[in-house]
């Protein structure tokens, strides 16, 4: 694919995304606030500390078995937001609607959302609708932003983990990328996998309870798991090494991955989090997240250490492996 | 065109979107902050006073004479904070692009953006790409969400106008709808017409230091003035009545709006405000808004009055008339 032009797999959460957000937004956009590329920027507002985080919504199809993109648009905003720490204020959508739309349809989907929203604690502030004629939009975009207020209790960023510190994940992965994938119809699967969109907020700001033995948050999106981790290696300067078969995978994720010969490092998760925590408040970390009804299957996956190239590595009961970030687009329009 | 399928016209600005917005949008997402239906919420965080509001961009060309859909969607958001009485504190953006768009393309645009942005002292803070397949999106759209902090100074809303208040504009109408409709092309007509898009936050300003006597302030976007000074009457209970021929239109706009059997006062401005100030400050805050490079052809075009029924009434050379909300729309992805 030519370089002159935007490709699927520059919005597919991994390598290429990256060298779009870095090369092209940040380059032309420059600014401080923009510049951490954290999930959430941070804006003083007369004293007050305020998350400010936007995600734009392609999934298709709308709906899918665990959720849609209602759901998903409000959860993916809240989730940016719990994972920077901040807990979140309001909400704002943009809709971009294909002429021709069933009102009926839009009507669920924003009832959908309205209902996230509720679960969440937040409400959907002020929006905004646009109309296009039909062809020029494939049903229904949704474009969420959102604020919070910063929970003073933990000191986050990548710049806070050290060597030694340990690696929490809040339960199974690839849930949310395979649910959408068989709801696509293309696959004869006979396998029973729900999306895990779900708002982090709550468990969020347990975690938070932790103070600064709480380093960093992350949700592994679009690029899954992989992707995060790979970030989290290069923002830390340390080499994230982790036990493959500690990562909780459920059966059903897992048998769906070997079939389509995807590793479910890469598949993208709505309800799932990944965190640094201090060695010394590791196991205490891991009892608040599993007292919370989304951390049940969490489990302490691996550690930071000194390496001499900062890597992810993957231990595995055949040897240690390399673990890369979502190189291509498998799974397009999955959020 | 069926009820059951949402329509070009439900995304005009006019009396379908307001249908719209209020029977589907507020009635299932129903909550205090949204309610007002403003053009930004405001929202408590740690006793700051956060305005907040987003909107989207599918302006079709992307370019036209006088901007393009980047520094639109900052000049947009940036101007719903500013007529709220909000001081715009940091954007957000989320892109939807279509497989294919060239990069160089896309980078002269964020270009703009971050440009628009430096010109009205706001960063983009955090912002999110999603790629579709081509056909899947008319090359590429835009949502900005923008937050602000409330000027003290003034307390604004559609419920502090008064029977006796004058109405002021600060300048020329129609021209970005006009600019729009020439740049597809369609047209055989030699007129030279530029949207008015610019960021509306320093004279919005200067207003608020007319402390209480500014009551309300809009910039008449999509479904233009007329349609404004309807939710204005409707919002305050009292007829609008102006003097068409106070109101600044452009030679070449006019002649353009008489071609194409179109009113100006329906057409879309994307840098001019509307205000609402007491009697008593009308010609200080003329004086004001003149002084501003902005607000050069600023004029006092009405006052509000009691009435049986809350009109909009254009006083012209022949008599009075009603002026109706836009209904349909003659210009589709004007914004």
């Amino acid at each position: 694919m030519s370089d002159a032009v935007v490709t699927l797999a520059d919005g597919a959460g991994g390598k290429a995304s990256r060298r779009l957000v870095e090369g092209l937004f940040v380059e032309e956009l420059r600014n401080p606030l923009l510049e951490p590329l954290e999930d959430a920027a941070v804006v003083a507002a007369n004293g007050a500390r305020i998350a400010l985080t936007t995600d734009s919504y392609v999934v298709r199809p709308l709906r899918f078995p665990g959720g849609d993109i209602g759901e998903l648009a409000v959860n993916g905003t809240v989730n940016d937001l719990a994972v920077s720490g901040a807990a979140p204020l309001a909400l704002t959508a943009g809709f971009v609607i294909e002429e021709g739309f069933p009102r009926d349809e839009l009507r669920a989907l924003v009832a959908s959302m309205a209902a996230a929203a509720r679960a969440a604690g937040v409400a959907v502030a002020a929006g905004d609708t646009k109309v296009v004629e039909r062809g020029a939009a494939d049903g229904l975009y949704v474009t969420t932003a959102g604020i919070g207020l910063l929970d003073l209790r933990a000191v986050l960023g990548v710049d806070r983990v050290r060597a030694g510190d340990r690696l929490l994940l809040s339960g199974g992965i690839a849930e949310h990328g395979i649910a959408v994938m068989l709801a696509r119809g293309n696959l004869a699967l006979e396998v029973d996998v729900e999306s895990d969109t779900a708002p982090l907020n709550g468990l969020a700001a347990e975690l938070c309870s932790l103070g600064p033995e709480l380093r960093w948050m992350r949700d592994p999106t679009r690029g899954g798991l992989a992707t995060t981790l790979n970030e989290l290696a290069a923002g830390a300067g340390l080499t994230v090494a982790f036990d493959e078969e500690a990562v909780p995978v459920r059966e059903q994720v897992r048998a769906a991955c070997e079939v389509l010969g995807i590793d479910p490092l890469t598949v993208a998760n709505e309800g799932k989090l990944v965190a640094v925590v201090s060695a010394a408040a590791a196991d205490e970390a891991l009892a608040v997240v599993r007292a919370h009804p989304l951390g049940r299957d969490a489990a302490l996956i691996g550690r930071l250490r000194e390496d001499t190239e900062p890597l992810v590595l993957a231990q595995t009961p055949f040897g240690t492996r390399i673990v890369d970030m979502l190189v291509g687009d498998p799974l397009p329009r999955i959020c």
